[in-house]
């Protein structure tokens, strides 16, 4: 079994953290954060949600930012209106097409949180990456930060109106940006390059989201200058009746140990239930796949996992590998953020090989 | 207006000139060719799509391909099992889940046909193109050719439970294939290269389906080998109320003029009437729309384009310019092949300019 050490200062941020960036705006979460190792700090990059706040129970509301005119446009929905299915507290549903989303009912930017010893942050005032185009309106949702040499790329989802895509922008300071546009086509998720060439090749996993065949499940690409990617090949499926057997994604860069490259993945029951597992890939060809866990290395067991805005939900973003310790940061209830230290050792002796 | 002369021998290729590849399989469609001149003839890259014989009408037949075994597989349904939906005939749905699908009721695959005079084609005995990895086990559709140099490099849409994606392949000769695997990730198809680079970049026109958020509308990516892309931007909507309102797609390889480049392009009603019109990008940057037409330049008017497996369509995947004309070669009904001329300054002239 894989022991885990959750910090005592869990959750390490929460939303009363955060002074609302837009006024009328309340922070409802600061999760899901990518994490990068800078100079003499760990660096969370927050996803940040904030809702319009509504003083009318019966008035949902739906934000969307208007890149071209610089507007923050909010639109009313009545909670009784029947066109719309209110069910899912994220977002907005039309009542008769039930997978299609109309609005989110947040807008999410990334922000980010500094620490010395990754246990106490600081929180800058000011977003370091806001929606800056169309393809972005709705918002920009769960970053993971992949150092190469002494570039940081930063992928991320975007959201608007006319789709649910991967994002990249890069950076050496956290404070320029270059903007690289949408890497991966909608509608896709979970975006994570690996932190160094492998056989020639950059490798990324990421996670279509499929209509008319297939499911949530993770797939690899490949490129020769992480701008264009291709060879998309699926890697690994759902698994009926197990942790993992409604939609998974890749979740922390992938580590590389002399066994393989270890990917930490997020794995969710059709009920919602988000668990982090383990996936270990081919040293020289991450397209294979090596050992998988069968259970899960952590789930939702504390009271700040198991409730909040949308609860039971671990889902890491990033984690730094110090020795045998693997810090895994991480979001808990769509709400926090939390650490927990695990062995590598012991999470790579618990995988299942084939 | 533009005049359309269809040629007085449409439909050019019907199924009953093609003889089965597999036995105990009836050919039903010979259709959405991709078009290609080569030496002195003219190739239609023909989509063969082959049905295994049912002689029970309450049977419904499903074949699968299994690359890996080099095993097709035949799977049997009951008409009256419900629990799926058998009232599409080119699929079987699950009855609870309107848009999934879970088994199509033919395997395409691509044979050659080749014409000196572009109106009397012979037809390869053997496939050009047959499902080759475990990506393409439900078939390979609706193939398009784009001539770089000496090298064809040709997209088409690989089918199988995993998911529906963009794939390429190269030759130049049409004998010997080289495999670039899937280059536009699930769910996409539709995938049109640009014959030449513009400003440095390949483009490619491609149209994912969207689960989530967003319409089956035309997108344009970019790429510096053609094997890997990036920088997805949106490029045209769907319209309310017209021909194009239900879903669009990219068609024959676009044409270089002096406005700008042609984009001929498939839109279809809700209703699934499938008609071709025009779209103009500019010369120097493809991701600006410069020009649209408002009504179809191509509809379903001719008995073979109205009546057939699927009636109501014409979808073209190429023609041949030849100086002011056109020759659109185009799939009817997903049945047949046939071929209308028009001229190129009727069609540019015909387009609303924004």
């Amino acid at each position: 079994m894989v022991r885990v050490y959750r910090y005592e200062q869990n959750p390490l941020i929460t939303p009363s953290d955060i002074k609302p960036y837009h006024e009328g705006f309340e922070v409802i979460g600061a999760f899901n954060a990518g994490i990068a190792k800078y100079k003499d700090e760990i660096l969370m990059l927050l996803r940040i949600a904030e809702r319009p706040i509504s003083d009318d129970p019966k008035i949902v509301k739906a934000p969307i930012y208007h890149t071209d005119t610089d507007e923050l446009e909010i639109i009313e929905f009545h909670r009784d209106d029947e066109r719309y299915d209110f069910s899912d507290p994220r977002m907005i549903r039309k009542a008769s097409h039930s997978q299609e989303i109309e609005y989110l009912t947040s807008l999410s930017y990334i922000r980010i949180a500094r620490s010395k010893d990754g246990r106490n942050f600081t929180i800058d005032e000011k977003p370091f990456l806001y929606p800056s185009n169309k393809l972005e309106s709705f918002g920009i949702e769960d970053p993971r930060v992949t150092q190469i040499g002494d570039t940081f790329y930063i992928c991320f989802t975007a959201l608007s109106p006319l789709g649910i895509g991967g994002a990249m922008v890069s950076t050496k300071d956290f404070v320029t940006v270059k903007h690289h546009g949408m890497i991966f086509p909608p509608e896709n998720k979970d975006i994570v390059i690996f932190p160094e060439k492998v056989n020639g090749k950059y490798y990324a996993l990421h996670r279509p989201s499929l209509k008319s065949i297939g499911k949530p499940e993770i797939w690899i690409a490949e490129s020769d200058n992480l701008l264009y990617w291709g060879n998309h090949q699926h890697l690994i499926s759902l698994r009926d009746g197990m942790w993992d057997s409604g939609r998974i994604g890749g979740g922390a860069v992938p580590i590389k140990t002399d066994r393989g490259w270890l990917v930490l993945y997020h794995g969710a029951t059709p009920e919602n239930r988000y668990c982090m597992g383990g996936l270990l890939l081919d040293l020289n060809n991450p397209a294979v796949v090596v050992a998988r866990s069968d259970q899960p290395i952590l789930e939702p067991e504390a009271d700040y996992e198991k409730e909040g805005f949308f609860g039971d939900v671990v889902f890491s973003c990033g984690a730094i590998v110090e020795g045998d310790v693997v810090k895994m940061y991480y979001g808990v209830a769509d709400t926090s953020m939390a650490c927990a230290e695990l062995s590598l050792e012991e999470i790579l002796d618990f995988l299942t090989y084939y």
